[in-house]
């Protein structure tokens, strides 16, 4: 008799072409988990690389009538274990389906197929003078299917904000294998429910993107860089905050003492590791505009108390600023064990949000380096503990809870852009009251009825 | 024997305080209809004025006891009919729900009761050196819970977005009274489903917005104003397409001869009627920035063909000409009968569109008027025909239909901003592919299973 992950195996390679059905389990190990530490993940039972929205269907199709658990996966950058196998499952790799099919200067999108990397896009853009504005960190080797899956953000949100906010238009593959195409060409269309808003950051539990049509917009001009240093946490948080009433930074970063000492062993690049905390400002606005919103950000770093600010005068050094920023997470990660918190919160509980965070890392005995988007209130206090050190792993995962549930007290949220996955679920049905559980058990039940589409992830977990 | 409408009546009075029930049918007469010319409305059993969300629950609980129809309804401003009554209906006025909750400048976000006029809300972020963007025509009556019912625009969209973009948070009562908070804080957020985004622009069918949580942005300098003037419409189109390459204004507004003859008369201001187009583009860079923006924008229309191309260099001039083109809409309407129409096209079809709208005003033999948002490629062609005659008025529908069939052959919507309503559920449904039809009536029937939140609005007809 034939197992029934045999049958599933076998009615997919009937379905697709030769080398797009992968089921040596040496080989499909590498497509188990995502980025994310200290989440589980189980064993597929085969691992599908379709090159068309057809293939992407025929799946959907043989997977609905077995009752196999599918699991889309991008290139597996994601940090919430939202790609992560459950056992015998079809792990959907869509990362061989990445043409860019269109760039439309003249109506201002381009449409993708999901295996896109982020980068390629933004290049591609760029030649024709215009941005892509989502920068999630991992820009140069995630997908934008990942990217849609998460609504990821990045440093560029404060502006041009998250993900959802560039998707004007999907094609998505439902659950039973069937294909429709939502959304619109321009800014602008009511016509009907927000679907597309519904499927961004969905976390493919309701639907498999196949294209996207993003927006693109005027490539801005070259950012001036403000950086301003604060003799300690609260008074960055402040600044943030007023800032914020007076500009529109086109990114605001924040990296505290942990985070730039760690940063300067990685990379020395003379950095002042005696501060707090350092914040990097960019405004894109053109010419003298652009020297002047940066000014206007220094005057309100200088009001809340910093002890240095001022306009980065040369490319060079403010390429080297926010390479230091771009390298907080890698050099945070290589000095032990992590966990990597994603909260957002409110920007006038910035500063409170911040102290907590130092209370909690004294009070657990671990050391968090906090960096973030500040601007929107989104920091990823970084918690390190030594490797094989067992107590300091409990102590850790107590920390990661604690970060959440100061961000559900001041008002913020548990994840500002990397997603629920698998490690967040007890604390979305903290997030969201009863009815609204509910109304996403509804969601799901009525797009996913057999509830094939990546289970275990994203809706929350009965409290 | 007491009527099923009785009942209705006597429970929705038990649950309210004094007043808050109208049920004389001379009064009821008043709030069956929108401004939509066209539309068919029925006899509502009741008016409901509830005060809080608690009332709004109990109007509900009522209803769906009893079966009862729900139309919910601000200030009637709307132009497809979305808040017409239909026969034994309640209609639910959240017209007096208008408080002015919070303003948060330290946050970027204000909220506020869905009666709300918008205006009040501008004014009063503008005291706090902030912008609610969203500026819908109508905005000097329209409420915000219309607003977020139809996913309003207006002039900002082009820069700013349309309203889902200003609305970070929601509480809604839902079909069977319960009520949810959803949404979040700030820019960034990526907990569980874009349930806010569901509800934005469902026009009543999925729940009732009882209180909004609504980003605000520093408020810019003010505006730069370019304006040109083209000697046919198909120039005009190119220069917009040329300008939203290279600029990001924050208005780009087009009006035709039909209308800048109409508001000239209505209201004259020396507008030179000899062109066929006018376009208004502003900048709201600060300074210099602004200047040099407004620049690129008469560089293009130079290029692009225009045979007058100027800045506007003082703010009266600018508002005299921004004037005009608010006017445009009443300034046809009183020309006769009217129907308004608001399709969205890809920008590069803007020309194309424009000469099909011509040639469909001379096949039907009626006037179309045709002014817009250009730069989102969202055009409101109003045709206009005599009163009391019969023939008119039916090849004014059938021009109404060919607009939006002009629409759908470019790659466009059938409604950039004003929504589906009563009036264009048989084109939603050509535009809709099957499976988005399906969809539709899925996330219906799951979210309002017994269908009585505003029946017969919103979503496709069956072809």
């Amino acid at each position: 008799m034939r197992t029934n992950e045999d049958t599933t195996a076998s009615a997919l390679e009937a379905a697709l072409p030769d080398g797009a059905v992968m089921t040596d389990p040496d080989l499909l190990a590498s497509y188990r988990h995502d980025q994310a530490a200290g989440a589980g993940a189980g064993q597929p039972a085969a691992v599908v690389f379709p090159r068309t929205t057809a293939q992407v269907q025929a799946v959907m199709r043989a997977a609905h009538r077995r009752q196999v658990p599918v699991v889309p996966r991008g290139a597996g950058s994601g940090l919430s274990g939202g790609a992560n196998a459950t056992d015998g499952c079809v792990v959907l790799c869509l990362d061989r389906m990445d043409a860019i099919r269109e760039i439309r200067p003249a109506d201002g999108y381009a449409v993708v197929e999901p295996g896109v990397i982020n980068q390629r896009l933004r290049d591609e853009a760029a030649a024709h003078g215009l941005l892509y504005a989502p920068d999630p960190a991992s820009r140069e080797w995630c997908t934008i299917g990942g990217n849609i899956a998460t609504n990821a953000g990045g440093l560029c949100c404060v502006k041009y904000g998250a993900t959802r906010d560039a998707v004007l238009g999907l094609e998505v593959v439902l659950a039973d294998g069937r294909v429709t195409r939502i959304g619109r060409r321009g800014i602008k269309g009511v016509a009907g429910y927000d679907l597309v808003g519904l499927f961004v950051g969905s976390e493919g539990t309701l639907g498999v993107v196949t294209q996207a049509r993003l927006r693109l917009r005027p490539l801005p001009p070259p950012p001036t860089t403000a950086v301003a240093l604060f003799p300690d946490l609260v008074s960055a948080g402040r600044a943030v905050e007023s800032i914020m009433m007076v500009a529109i930074p086109s990114l605001l970063e924040l990296m505290d003492a942990t985070t730039l000492a760690a940063v300067e062993r990685f990379a020395p690049m003379g950095l002042d590791t005696s501060a707090a905390a350092l914040l990097i400002a960019q405004s894109d606005l053109p010419g003298q505009a652009g020297d002047n919103e940066a000014d206007t950000i220094l005057t309100a770093c200088d009001a809340a108390g910093a002890t240095e600010a001022y306009r980065s005068e040369d490319a060079e050094q403010a390429d080297m600023l926010l390479g230091a920023r771009r390298l907080a997470f890698p050099a945070l990660e290589r000095l032990g064990a992590w966990l990597l918190d994603d909260i957002a919160v409110p920007r006038s509980r910035l500063a409170e949000t911040i102290s907590s965070i130092e209370r909690i890392a004294a009070d657990r005995e671990v050391v968090i380096g906090t960096f973030g988007h500040a601007g929107d209130g989104n920091l990823h206090p970084t918690i390190v503990y030594p490797h094989d050190d067992p107590d300091a792993a409990v102590r850790a995962l107590a920390a990661f809870d604690d970060l959440l549930h100061v961000a559900l007290r001041v008002g913020g949220t548990v994840t500002g852009e990397h997603g629920i996955g698998m490690i967040k679920r007890h604390v979305l049905a903290e997030e969201l009251d009863p009815v609204a559980r509910s109304l996403h058990d509804t969601v799901k039940r009525a797009l996913d009825p057999t509830g094939i589409l990546n289970p275990g992830k994203a809706l929350p977990l009965r409290p």
